[in-house]
């Protein structure tokens, strides 16, 4: 199956390029960087720990190479921002290609919430029906054309809540501390190596919360944290439970949800950080405590918060194996 | 006024020791080790990092040598286990000695909930009334003869809820992550450097939860984390409030309590561990989101939430200034 | 090819344990642990990382499954104490099987300066010819019964240093930084979370200056460095040129000797540790100055430093491709 | 003494700020920073950690301030970009103020060398003899009116390598690791978090090889890394003895240049960047092995490496113990 990465030089766009270069049923035929040189740049350039095992050339972009994209590959990738990926998202399916959408352009279904979020309002040529990806929540039928793949956070945090929805009898409160990649690859100060130091960032203001509150159906308070590690996210959730709800209800709920999902663990301990860097899953831990509830859940951010839920979307959609070509225990980054 | 250490060679130990070597108006006469050889030890043979900067020998205990320090010293800091501790502070006050425990086991007053935190018995003759040293809620008469000095969690989570327990309307729950130095000086494979990952532990059964409630006067679901980071905790603390609070009414609050705290930071945005590592501060900044409070809040966990504070405490006993020789920048450790 | 592990549960014992679970030649059959419990342990209990991606069983040895072993397993990999190699492994042999032994038993050819070393005297009963398995500069017949892996430090530098040895003018200074991991899954106060600080340690006394020094046939000045990361080594290798030799020269001889070795990477910038971790590459980098020769060198401490080396052999041993089953992106520590 | 400080936001110059305010002997007047706010700005809105603790305000600087700094402050020190310092510097002397300037703009004697590591021509208006300022082996008369301090790397090979320059007969092969904050405070895609990992640059190339060169009269080999971390340097340095020198003559040789210098410490062991980060020590340790000389040595870049240097030749001019006010453990970033 041909296919093509968008902003194929980010930390999420050179995971995808590596998984889908490794795939047994992908093949990527395009990296596009628009930063990559005219004369087209080897990917080892930017990441030469890549040297010696990827040899995929790295180009820009350019509208007159539309038509030959969309003869020679079936399915986009973009790992672009969220403004691109909303510009250029509607061209692609136009041309008759499948798209998976890594930004955030078309995850929120409001308008008004989506333009307070990323300050750019959507553009009126977007299909209506856009399925939101949650890989483990959403069954693909084959027909789809744009699929928005969810944010990091909203992926651990839905994926923790929402086995136990019917079961907490509070606002759940969503603490979540993020490896540094997750701001991308750029220069700034906030991560810089001298100045990472774990903190709160955008208490209760953060984007992800309204994309959180959408796919739970219910509000929530987020904090997001940035801790001093390159990859990952543990949330640590916290709700008050309806009463008489037992551990053992709670894990029964588990259970049911996801016994058979290949990419989830159910832990007996507290996931680390380092249980799931490198790998597709989401680790996940419940405790039931004074009538309260605890959910500890971990994922790669740049993986299940990114590039391999993209796959594992795709790997659905075509009907393959959920965790096909996922088996992975490192990255690129 | 001549004091003692003991327990002086472990992590919370040595930073005692440092500050009280650097204090105007404490003189460190002893430091007891149990690890120490018999023929005396200087402290930088175990810390390289003291050499040339504390001259201090570290001593083993013998209980022999009980009347010479009674005769040449007034305060005691004990930086032991806790039950070590348990056995020889009351011997110490008996002394007539002035002591300054660190440890747990003069800090839950419920003699069953300390033996299920602790796992040992409280001997009977402990002096009955003995204060729990929280420092901006504490006030020493000067007639005390032993204090229990706050736990590190303890500290962080207590110094962020009591302004606004009056406001809240729902069982606090207080995430927090501490550095390693947390677990002491010692080897095992959890705090080995390979090992550690961002991750939580003893979910809502930690010892320190019962502390909190108890200093709060509310029960509370506590989460620990440990971090890979050495020092510092960063407690993020949610909570439901009382309908109509808004955040002037928090932020008056808080003014109020603190206002004149010279070790309390009232911060316009959230701490990060590295703000407050190698200080005596604790750093406090709240948030009010759709009717719920977020507080972050970060201590030196060796300092604020061990050393400094039982130092803070003797400062306020003999009634110097709280912040006196508290005004560094940095830890041995 | 089915092969067994020994040590199956310290660090280089795990990455052996994935490397052969998902190698396309060779198949685990048994995972010894002298610390695994008798009725058997699945790997994930030490290594949660692992859930759901390698269901191996760790068990513990007993002489008594020798003729078991011999019959259903060809090849078998020791990870084990120095001491516990030197005396199983002539045992293994003995039985008919293949031993690739990653531990320092077999390095050294002189019985003198391995005791000196080692601290024990080796056994009588080894067989004379042992090959020193340097992978690029080793050739098997297929005939051997015990191969000797090299150390970590040793493989680096040899690799480094042998195109060049008849270019360099002086004794080569080899200044290395190791990962904590080379100190292996152990508590120990020196590799404890708040110890851990660059510094120099061993400085010309480490066991592995005679073993690099047998292997490039010189005399080397060998430091060796704890670093605060987990895996990699990074070497820097000082030497003066004999007169007149240019970087063309250098880079020739680096060409000569690699340009077609799948798992050395002449760069042309300096490595960095993450340029190799996870990766079972040897990067190099040389630069000449002012007559003299500066190597950059990097590996991953555990795959080419150790698990990947020994299955690079055994690869080599049955005339698969040198890198079979060797190009992932990530480890299990 | 009223003192000033140009580039005060900086890494090194936040660092002189806190030193000097802390300083028995010197008072900060200005803090001077091109990026500060006109309407002047404090320290503790790019340093929050330094809220409650340093009241400083950082103001931009004017020319037409020149008159009214001269009239009201003694002493000013630089921490500028190199061709700042080289601007201002003589424009600050010819006002009859003292300058420490810890830029390079000074250090090289040869105005080609010096326009071949700096990339700008010296102007001619400087002072004919400005000290280079290695604090141990310098003497200030107390009449000069522009002092040269050293860069971060040429302190500590240099203060290494003095001692025993007679003795060794090799030219001296420097590795150097040092923190992330020798690149300064600046948004870089080489310091951003992600991308930190221990390497090799600028392989005898750096600007502070002909700095070291000049200081030790003897051509080196300098190769710095940048490690993982945020402060300190070490030094493992390498050269071979002339015959017959022993370990013993090589302590003596350190002995007699460094037994009342108060900030080098003469180490039994290795010394880690640990057990100096935070200090004003230069600690060193030297091994004899086989004819070859290996020194180990370990500063923090920010402080001996720069601002406290530049206070120990403060002191050093006005007669001052050399160590005053150089005691803490602890910095600001």
């Amino acid at each position: 199956m041909p296919c093509a990465v968008f902003g194929a030089s980010g930390y999420s766009g050179v995971e995808l390029v590596w998984l889908l270069h490794n795939h047994p049923q992908f093949s990527l035929e395009y990296a596009f960087s628009s930063g990559a040189r005219e004369d087209a740049e080897p990917i080892a350039s930017l990441y030469p720990q890549l040297a010696g095992q990827l040899d995929v050339i790295l180009q820009p972009w350019h509208s007159n190479l539309l038509s030959q994209l969309s003869q020679q590959v079936r399915v986009v990738f973009l790992a672009l921002p969220h403004e691109a990926s909303a510009e250029i998202a509607p061209v692609l399916v136009n041309a008759g290609l499948l798209v998976f959408d890594l930004s955030g352009a078309f995850r929120l279904r409001d308008p008004l919430v989506h333009q307070q979020a990323y300050g750019f309002e959507r553009s009126a040529n977007v299909p209506e029906t856009i399925p939101y990806g949650l890989a483990e929540w959403t069954t693909l039928s084959g027909t789809e054309q744009l699929i928005a793949v969810p944010g990091c956070y909203p992926t651990v945090a839905s994926l923790a809540l929402k086995p136990v929805l019917s079961l907490i009898d509070s606002v759940p409160m969503i603490n979540a501390v993020s490896g540094v990649s997750g701001a991308g690859r750029k220069a700034a100060i906030q991560t810089s190596f001298c100045e990472v130091s774990l903190a709160a960032y955008g208490v209760a203001t953060h984007r992800h919360q309204p994309e959180i509150a959408q796919t739970i159906g219910h509000d929530v308070i987020f904090v997001p944290h940035l801790g001093n590690f390159k990859r990952g996210i543990l949330a640590t959730i916290y709700a008050r439970l309806k009463s008489d709800v037992s551990q053992a209800t709670i894990d029964a709920a588990y259970q049911q949800a996801y016994a058979t999902a290949p990419l989830i663990r159910l832990r007996q301990q507290p996931p680390a950080i380092g249980d799931v860097v490198g790998t597709a899953f989401c680790d996940i831990h419940p405790v039931v405590h004074q009538g309260h509830l605890v959910i500890c859940a971990a994922i790669d951010n740049l993986l299940k918060g990114a590039a391999a839920q993209a796959v594992q979307l795709a790997n659905q959609y075509f009907a393959f194996d959920s965790a096909l070509g996922l088996q992975q225990r490192g990255g690129v980054v």
